[in-house]
């Protein structure tokens, strides 16, 4: 192995540049090349490469976004266009690939380890909805954002004794939702994968303003419903002022976090390693702390389990 | 002159805290003793006063919001209330009030000094668009939170080539959306203070991505219209990949800046000063970075005029 | 059992409000009444309690600090003033303790446990220097904190291609310090509780500058040495423009990161659990992301280990 | 004029990358084509240009430090290294040249006009100690990260009853300290440009702690004394608990503030326009929120002069 690959896909989530300059770094300590595929599956269908040296990304650590760019690119699906992405990696002398990014981007990757470019899948998405991983790059610095954005609504909620719902990302899983919804002290936590109860929260909302609380806050993953719906709802059970706020795509983005720049490094040096070894068609994760790898087959069957002990804890600190 | 009053009114802003702060800690120094009205004009009528002591507000300065809650309460407007609100301050020894809020709060200062209460106003309120001041406690803050955000957003706008229109604080001010759209590079800024055409702005957008740009950013006043919709009528003329964005309520919160913190200060000592010196019916601003005066009722009439040469300055740095 | 106590010691750490949060807010969802206990053991000897209502918690959750404050007693140590410590929380009727903090606070809580007050140690330090747990409240925030100061002063070291030897906290444990530099891009991870090759670094650094990288980086553990000691040495063997930064006490405070508050949070209710179990003499820590408990007798002789595989991340990432 | 030069020179401050973009696209908007000249003055005579385009320095306003990076050049002191910088510039057909940086700044731009290549300087420097200016680029964005890392060792402080004297930049201007004193809330804050009462300063922070304080603050400028020394000054006064910080270089980046950004990006335009017109040797500065300008010459003989009311405005919020 002379010449690795490394490209984004999907969704871009702070930490995925972090995860660059750990392959190129780590490939160029063991005496590889590396090519930066950009605009993910479509760019390595294009041939759009361009070499990376260990200065290229020494800066890109701290930086947001993919400075390789992503992009919707659902062609890859086709076994014929796959083929010519693998021409494409012969063509340029590119022995081995890693993918990061969300689901689609494992699919790739088996499909090119499969025609014979072993490659490797790191998981970077904002979601956390990647099965076997604790971790996904991009997850944490995605709760900061909503976090910090929470405790500014805070301060007008509480200047106005007023109910907000806010609505994070999430659209099948509820992970940022519950972990920001105990970072910022909610009282209740809305998620897609569990059924709610508008008039039991409006009931908690009412008792809080009672007992002297002087804000209410609901967290509400965009997977559940409108925020302003929700708000509708809420509003026929309570006589509350409350405001409805989508946060929006500024979760995406942002300088990663330490937890997503340090797991994005160990993730990224441990993929290479995997390519060293010979190894393909594997998905990296953290498991307690440390990288792992399932065939990426199995991720396929997996389901991602969110930490429903934090709906759990949440609810054990409010009053009923 | 042995006690005065402070309360906050309309829209809490970053920097009231701070204010509230300094108007406490230098009536202390003067031997005055200093009593918070709680929720505004609302809780001036009923009664809900709290004494303040230099220890009180120690740590305020860094925290966002108005410890002292606000509220609507548009009866005050009527005479008879505002009676009652003075014979309420006479009751507690209250001899001079201070105000922090928006257009309101003057109106409400103006009537209690007509009634014999010494009242004095500062300009709160995240707008700017308050007239004889080059600027409003908030307005920095508020600024800075719009500015964060889209930096944020422009991560993810990059990584996948899109156009993003952000919708900012102001409803009839563009101050805002002029001072955040210059600081986050945007490509437009539009307000509702002038007109603008969509086609002009989609050509540059085209024109910009043709030339490499990887990135466009529209930067609208919430009173020019929906966000949702000015991105339609954007595509009417472009074909590129855009979002609509709101930033919503954060932008009222958070800790305060230096800016506003320091404004917050000297305007909050300067007003006790005043009120020291017999004064009252006068509103505080900031000219050339310094604590100035207006009788209030020039005020009504005056017009807040916004920094549009901030738009002739974006233009200037456009290709066409 | 009616009623539990809480008290923090030791250095302050972020993430210490958002525990005693959950503590409390879970032991009134359980219907117990909640004392603080101000000032760590010299209070709570002399009885410096204050009751917590679920309302005086409410906002806790982001600040930084502990707001019951602590203090160093090694008087505490002495079988007497334990006795007086026990008595003293029989006549307010508090059954049961949690203890916030470092090593010292899980003799006192064992102490107590012994005197027949059930107690049960957090771990509350930033150091993350406490054996049988992969995370110590306030660990994350104090490397945010840590990380966001060297981002600032990689744009200074890059703009005048210097090379920067950054003091981070960290006596007898090196943790931040491995988790920083990671996260930093370090050039070089200096801890106590590994040898280093000054000349080696130096080498390191000149053969960055020479490929083209614009800065140099070494993240250096206050336990190891002076950071202006180090810089001397260093430059014996490179003729690079050095400079020496402390950072210092701002990596105690600030509001907690996601990861602390939910910690805390997860921990603090999980503790108040015990105590409704009867249990005391307990330390609880974080094991794969969920609460465990170990006797604090095991702490004693236990050791923490800290993830020394960055350092040879860190390592792979360099070009020799 | 068809080409201009633009380069950055002493100290790197935040905001001097807006100005460079500000620059290059206002040119490129006037049709004329902009040249990066790296390393200041000394890549001036070494001939070190690139050429920007709009695109190059799309990313660059929210970035501190200078991506034209910066150098110390004494040399450009003599009249013959003068005259080699003008001879690179002919030979590169640069016309005009804008720099952006600190005192010494200035006389490399009246050089370079007195040899015929008309320059004019824009006030770049964290210290704000430039004469004829309300305003340098970086100062707004190194208060706030020194307001910042207070806020923080405030939480610290308070939660261990502690004084600490925090020493922020400034040699021979109190600029930085006067604002971030004030907006921070310090007991005292000590400056160059005053002579200060130890002893005093010691009775007012006993009299907070007396009074119910749970903390000090003193801010100190670093042209004053030692931080350490200053703190066993204050600790033969009084027996609190007190501690000394450095902040250090730190304040020098990040990304740049509102100000910082609106201000650079007003100026580096105004600049273009300066050199459209003609003119040359011109100082470039803020005065009640426009672009001035002033004789580079006026300059030498003119003094900063610092908002000095901030001193007293602090005082009058202390109890005597």
């Amino acid at each position: 192995m002379k010449r690795i690959g490394i490209l984004t896909s999907g969704g871009d989530a702070p930490g995925m540049n972090a995860a660059i300059r750990a392959v190129a770094k780590t490939a160029i300590h063991h005496g590889l090349e590396v090519v930066g595929i950009r605009y993910g599956f479509a760019g390595l269908v294009a041939g759009d490469f361009i070499p990376l040296t260990a200065e290229d990304v020494d800066h890109k650590i701290s930086q947001g976004g993919t400075f390789l760019y992503s992009a919707r690119y659902p062609e890859f699906a086709q076994e014929d266009v796959q083929k010519k992405g693998a021409e494409q990696l012969r063509k340029h002398g590119i022995d081995a690939v890693i993918v990061i990014g969300g689901d689609g981007s494992y699919h790739g990757a088996l499909a090119l380890t499969r025609l014979g470019i072993n490659s490797v899948g790191l998981p970077g998405t904002i979601d956390n909805d990647i099965p076997y991983t604790e971790y996904t790059i991009g997850f944490d610095s995605a709760c900061r954002t909503a976090m910090d954005a929470i405790d500014k609504i805070r301060d007008t909620a509480s200047s106005h004794h007023r109910v907000f719902i806010v609505n994070v990302m999430g659209r099948e899983c509820g992970d940022i939702a519950m972990r920001v919804g105990v970072a910022s002290g909610a009282d209740a936590i809305v998620i897609p994968e569990r059924s709610y109860d508008v008039k039991k929260i409006a009931e908690t909302l009412k008792q809080g303003f009672a007992d002297g609380k002087d804000h209410g806050l609901v967290v509400l993953a965009e997977g559940v419903m409108d925020a302003e719906d929700f708000k509708n709802e809420l509003l026929k059970y309570g006589d509350f002022d409350a405001r409805a706020n989508v946060l929006g795509h500024m979760q995406r983005g942002g300088s990663p976090t330490v937890e997503d720049r340090v797991n994005a490094t160990k993730m990224g040096n441990y993929a290479v390693n995997l390519l060293l070894d010979g190894k393909g068609g594997l998905a990296v994760g953290m498991e307690n702390g440390k990288p792992n790898t399932h065939d990426i087959l199995d991720l396929f069957d997996g389901k991602h389990e969110g930490d429903y002990s934090l709906l759990d804890v949440n609810e054990e600190m409010t009053k009923n």
